[in-house]
């Protein structure tokens, strides 16, 4: 596996190889290779010939307040991992020539930003999009893989796929998960051994409302409710939100009709340690949205 | 030379040729053309294989007060033209497929962008910002053409190829004039008689401060003055602006240096129709800023 450190060698390396007519697949990451990351970059390999997984954790995606600084990174071991996994090519740029002095522009998807992560989160999907088309136009892909457990980011890359004229195939992959649940995350390493037991609560949240989905709710706050409940059950969780939205548009209307695909969202804090976690579900159909009332 | 509408058959066209190994011209225009674009795609054809002119009238650097429905169109000509010049495909996207419902996705270069033609008209660059990624993306140039009277324009898109990590070359071509000093622009045809006589203003004033610069002048201040004294000759003209400034940052010291490369721009009403002319210089070495004072 070649390892690559500058913008414009990589740029060249990725022309050269698309030039023999071969397919290149990007898997975006901030390092600390996990699990979840590998079942990324083994996708890649099976859609993809030239397998380049990015490492950058991307100051621009962080808030003033937010973990930059502490980011956990593993360059010996994420350059194994990634080599095991069939990674062909790590792109391991430099901050300073990411964001030379006097790098002034933002790429930003505006609306589906708006809320959750976005609200919570100011500025951190206009860095998510900038380091994105940076990164595509840096590797010419034409496949990129990302993972579900960052569910509105998917929606933000695939906007910003199709708005900008990008002509890659954006593929996403499940979210891996832990024996009990918990979604894995470069993050679950700064859990206590407390907060890692209750961690789970997340995923069983998910859990109870897609079964109560299933059952026949349809009303969006009462599904919230679910989620929240079972998150309560643990004194030290701080939720963030635990919110049921329209897969596609992320909007919320009160009641969700027989056939709408569903997100469920959740944030929450274990002591200082933010996790998201997510699942898709959707509406049954053959019940009547009255039943809901 | 071939017409393409559909985004996706563009860039189909221009990663097959790309894989053949040539290279690629892009020169964007909003149509209309006249001999500026044509001297641009002479340009692009001496400097590349296949010579791409884009014509898109771009709703988005309009500001709503502005004259987007009335700006002037001539497909016919503009076809004949461009191919006469050596172009081998013109590139006329549809605006609902450029912009389709749901398209949220805002490129925006900060900083440069917030005087001159940005202050005067908001939103401006940010179109100009998203429609040239968009066009980068669709037609996977090797080379872009554009012309030097858009100055501002220009470093906004230098800004954007470095910031994004983009691999094209910029080529920043001259201001064609006509016989008087008018620099040729679509917009000049909405000009009346008495308002055309008028518009060498522009030109005059800018030769003025270079004449001036030249002969010592080094303050700001009296360099401004002397490009309104010559516009202010027609009663009818408005000024929106006639500055100099640093050619490469656009920042306006009190006082020049002797080496600074200087830009001096003017963005002036005629009537209603809006005029915008730049000029670059430099400082003259050997003299010192004291003698200015």
């Amino acid at each position: 596996m070649v390892v690559i450190n500058s913008i414009k060698e990589m740029r060249q390396i990725a022309a050269a190889y698309k030039s023999t007519g071969g397919k290149i697949a990007v898997v975006p990451t901030m390092g600390f290779l996990h699990q979840g990351h590998l079942s990324l970059i083994n996708k890649a390999k099976e859609e993809a010939d030239f397998v380049i997984t990015s490492l950058f954790v991307n100051p621009r995606q962080f808030a003033p307040n937010e973990d930059y600084d502490k980011y956990p990174r593993n360059m010996g071991s994420d350059s194994e991992l990634a080599a095991a996994a069939g990674s062909d090519c790590l792109f391991n740029p430099n901050a300073l020539e990411m964001y030379a002095i006097g790098n002034t522009t933002k790429v930003a998807v505006e609306g589906i930003t708006a809320k959750f992560e976005g609200a919570k989160r100011p500025g951190h999907f206009d860095g998510v999009a900038t380091v994105v088309a940076k990164l595509f136009n840096a590797t010419l892909p034409d496949i990129a893989v990302f993972g579900q457990k960052d569910y509105q980011q998917i929606l933000v890359v695939k906007r910003l796929i199709e708005d900008l004229n990008y002509d890659i195939e954006l593929i996403v992959a499940p979210t891996l998960r832990q024996a009990d649940g918990l979604a894995m995350s470069s993050r679950n390493k700064y859990l206590s051994d407390t907060d890692r037991q209750s961690s789970s609560l997340l995923f069983l949240a998910l859990e109870d409302a897609r079964k109560a989905i299933a059952a026949g709710m349809m009303q969006r706050k009462v599904i919230n409710a679910v989620m929240h409940k079972r998150l309560r059950q643990a004194a030290s969780i701080k939720i963030d939100y635990a919110c049921a939205a329209l897969a596609n548009s992320l909007h919320e209307p009160d009641i969700f009709l027989p056939g709408d695909d569903i997100v469920l969202l959740i944030a929450a804090y274990l002591g200082k340690t933010r996790l998201i976690d997510n699942a898709l579900t959707t509406i049954p159909k053959g019940k009547s949205p009255l039943a809901a009332l």
